[in-house]
């Protein structure tokens, strides 16, 4: 029996060795094998060449129709297709290692008892194939096209420089990242519209396409569930995604977890960084504040990515019910198969219409780094004083205001054995001054949990950001280098290709070298602000005390 | 030729033995010998008997009328006589030795270059003699005729009394400060009506009888003057007092020679302590504004001081002219040998008609006791807490708040190598807010001289107080140990006297613990009123400085 495939959705060949195929349509295929995310075989208007493997569904001997999938509802932004084996990219290696982490923390189930009740039992739900029609709808924007046949041209003439050659340094980030595959044409994927990121150009040059329908998630207080009949605790945060408003709960392994197909998934994205995890005294109030708050700017920094919140994986994680189950494992199950990580998401980048120019790029690039480096080593030094501040705060600052107080307590003490009636109202004016400044030592002791803290916080989150910004930048230079050394190549077109996908990195780069700055004008403005208010409020309750005190002697 | 005096002042007898004079009456001397204060004589209308001696002035042989004195105007309130001489009082030895300091820290010509200018070249005005108009007009107060009567007993019954006995030790404050002999009824002069000093009895207790004309005076910087061809120099404060409005120039020294005078005239009397002085860098400007600010809290005390404030040669040093160089000298040399100091002071109290409770007087005085020593104490405590705290703020304090507006600025210093648009005015915001902080900084170190300062001067004056009462404490226990003693003695009169004298000193003292306790509350009141606006502005102005700060975000 002939090897037949469905066409899932419509596509229209743009290059000679293309056919077009219809939604529905009956192919036959020449071999099962995926190159470079293309198939082979013949339309029922007996055309034969190339189409997308994504497009369409191979079905089985046995198979007369595609089994439709049970798509899970809810995921409205980041569209989920099952098209798992659909896909089977040739090259895309890394979606069936371990994953890599290229140098970022990610620890998963290190400390967080990462129990199996969710990695055992593998269904068979992996066999069926779901698709979501919103695909179809999207597929013909314009750019999309253009960014496929580019990457099938590259795809086929990958082998075809000479010049420019490997890196020998297999540990090298960009090698690892998969930024020099793809520059040198390897990477090879389809990629759907709906997987698409785009960069657009404004004023400030390349910046990633909005999120058309931004939303924001709320992380409460976790609770301690307890599993095993009580032998094992753990704590859960309740999530609340604006665009869903439906709650879910989830563990710190959730999120390790998430964070790991993040990084792997987006080599020049900076994946904002988990809270520090704890071994000990996990369920310790101030640590549980604290992972929470770290947890909210990382949701914060998440959700505002106009790249990353649109990503299935992290939808999937918003969105799946904590009750469904097999609905959870399917999604985890999808992203860990992900075959668009590494070099191939590059291939997903729909870059301006307009080439960047390389020096240009490269010199933003070297100023940024020149920021980068500036900005981490002060934040180095802001956070030695601001704990250090802080700790004066809570020690020296309340101790001398309390001793004042205790000062002034102890002249009211020795006052008090004067019980003339004209002297009574000052001894009990001065006790009160006593205890107000005593209450102001506490308050010197509680207010940098007000705004220090928060400041902290802030500063740990971009310390995040500034410890993945090396290698980012690493992945562009890289790229460039490559694009520089095929300068020396006779193959124009090899060239071309090379530039255009350095173009593509370069692009990405400057898109998230863009939005790293505007969150931070936005964030460093907000929590400046709110330092600068905690403050104004915190010496406006001294002045209240104060005050108070002062009343206190009208009588006197 | 008979020995000759002419009456200053009508004298109305009111005891056997004693005889009236009529103002300007000529009297015939038995003899120039002064006893007790007392002279005898036969008047125009041929009594004989015992006229007081302060009443009346010899006449030499030579002289058919008396020389009028050159009295000084611009006292009103304590007016003084030049009566020196025709007080020759028995048993008055002080006034004529070396001026006994009873431990209160006298430091005459130690350090303040001393100089003689206005103690050689003796001019002969002692000889003469001046009055006062208003001494007659108050001669006859009621009060008055009663204190001199029962002092001339007290001195002529002085050696009658066998039991109650001298103490051994002539170094104990009671010996030294004149209460002893006092009690005893050794001590024995003239009181004028000016002179006299009343306790009243008020809800409170005994009270020194009100100053009718309270004033101020005000001590302006002082200024450096020179001599000998500006070979010396030495700083000039410029002092006005309210009650007469002639500003005069007084140097320290001039200070340091009064304090030793009214520690000598009034035993149980706090006469407050002179700011301390310092041998070297006398020129320099904190230490001036320092002893400034003694100087202004002594004055304060001074003349809120009922008996201090009217007596004579404090309104010497207030009012007599700074170019009067011979009336200057006058009033000095009068002071010094004056003659109602040490025992005699207590000859000018006048106390309430009703004595005192004398057990109730020891059970006030021992409470007394108790609170001076908890104070002194708790002061000293204070005094560590305050300076400490003072130091913190200028060092500590400050340079942490530098640093966390370093720390601002420092990030404001990395955000500036983002020259987008979008990050210029945050960049300006952040430096702002670093500079407000360096602000805040200063103005942590500026404010204790603004508020603790004061404190501190305050509790010095105070620990000066302090240091007076138990000298002061102790005249009135001796004189307690005395009035015990004297009950077994079998002369009614003399227990009855020694009692009476008792009362005097107990009057005496309470009354000025009451004056210490009513300035204490007033002082006390004021300074941390004084204190809490200080800090409450200085609050505000921190808060206005972060408003300003945090509007500089409107715009980023």
């Amino acid at each position: 029996m002939a090897l037949r495939a469905r066409a899932l959705y419509d596509f229209v060949s743009e290059n000679p060795g293309e056919i077009s195929v219809v939604e529905n349509e009956m192919l036959t295929l020449y071999s099962e094998d995926v190159v470079d995310g293309w198939l082979e075989g013949t339309n029922s208007r007996g055309e034969s060449g190339l189409f997308p493997a994504s497009y369409v569904e191979i079905l089985s001997s046995e198979e007369g129709f595609s089994l439709q999938g049970n798509g899970t509802a809810g995921n409205v932004y980041s569209p989920r297709t099952g098209s798992d084996h659909v896909c089977q990219v040739r090259g895309d290696t890394s979606s069936e290692s371990t994953p890599q982490s290229h140098g970022y923390p990610t620890s998963q189930g290190s400390d967080d008892d990462w129990d199996d009740d969710w990695d055992d039992n593998p269904t068979t739900t992996t066999a069926t194939t779901s698709h979501d029609p919103r695909v179809h709808q999207h597929k013909h924007q314009p750019s999309r096209a253009n960014s496929v046949s580019s990457r099938g041209s590259a795809g086929h003439q990958a082998r075809s420089s000479a010049t420019v050659g490997k890196n020998l340094n297999r540990f090298s980030t960009f090698v690892k990242s998969g930024g020099e595959a793809f520059v040198l044409g390897e990477a090879s994927g389809l990629v759907r519209d709906c997987d698409q990121i785009c960069v657009v150009m404004s004023q400030f040059g390349p910046e990633w396409q909005e999120n058309p329908h931004p939303f924001t998630c709320t992380i409460d207080d976790p609770t301690k569930q307890t599993k095993f009949k009580g032998m094992k605790s753990y704590m859960s945060y309740g999530l609340l995604p604006s665009h869903t408003q439906n709650p879910v709960n989830r563990r710190y392994k959730h999120f390790d977890w998430l964070y790991a197909r993040l990084v792997e998934r987006f080599p020049v994205i900076s994946v904002p960084h988990l809270p520090e995890k704890q071994a000990t005294g996990r369920f310790e109030e101030d640590f549980i504040c604290k992972r929470r708050k770290g947890l909210i700017w990382w949701m914060n920094h998440m959700t505002s990515h106009p790249v990353l919140s649109r990503c299935d994986v992290f939808q999937h994680f918003l969105t799946c019910s904590s009750s469904d189950e097999k609905t959870w494992k399917q999604g985890k199950r999808k992203a860990e198969k992900d075959h668009l990580v590494g070099a191939n998401f590059f291939l997903t980048i729909v870059p301006p219409t307009a080439p960047l120019d390389l020096q240009e790029v490269e010199s933003k690039v070297d100023g940024f780094k020149t920021f980068t480096k500036k900005m981490d080593e002060n934040i180095v030094q802001v956070n030695v004083t601001i704990g250090e501040f802080s700790r004066k705060q809570m020690t020296g600052f309340k101790k001398e205001y309390q001793k004042v107080g205790q000062a002034f307590r102890l002249l009211g003490q020795a006052f008090e054995l004067d019980q003339q009636a004209y002297s009574v109202d000052l001894n009990q004016a001065m006790a009160f001054t006593g205890a107000t400044y005593e209450t102001i030592g506490d308050y010197f002791a509680e207010q940098p949990r007000q705004d220090l803290e928060p400041v902290s916080d802030l500063l740990a989150i971009y310390q995040g950001h500034l410890a993945n910004f090396p290698d980012i930048i690493h992945v562009q230079k890289g790229a460039l280098t490559k694009a520089k050394e095929s300068q020396k190549d006779k193959d124009m077109q090899a060239t071309h290709d090379i530039h255009e996908r350095c173009n593509i990195i370069s692009c990405a780069t400057l898109a998230e070298i863009q939005h790293f700055h505007r969150t931070r004008v936005r964030d460093f403005k907000a929590q400046m602000q709110h330092y600068l208010l905690q403050q104004i409020s915190f010496f406006q309750r001294i002045t209240a005390k104060l005050e108070e005190a002062l009343h206190m002697y009208d009588q006197a």
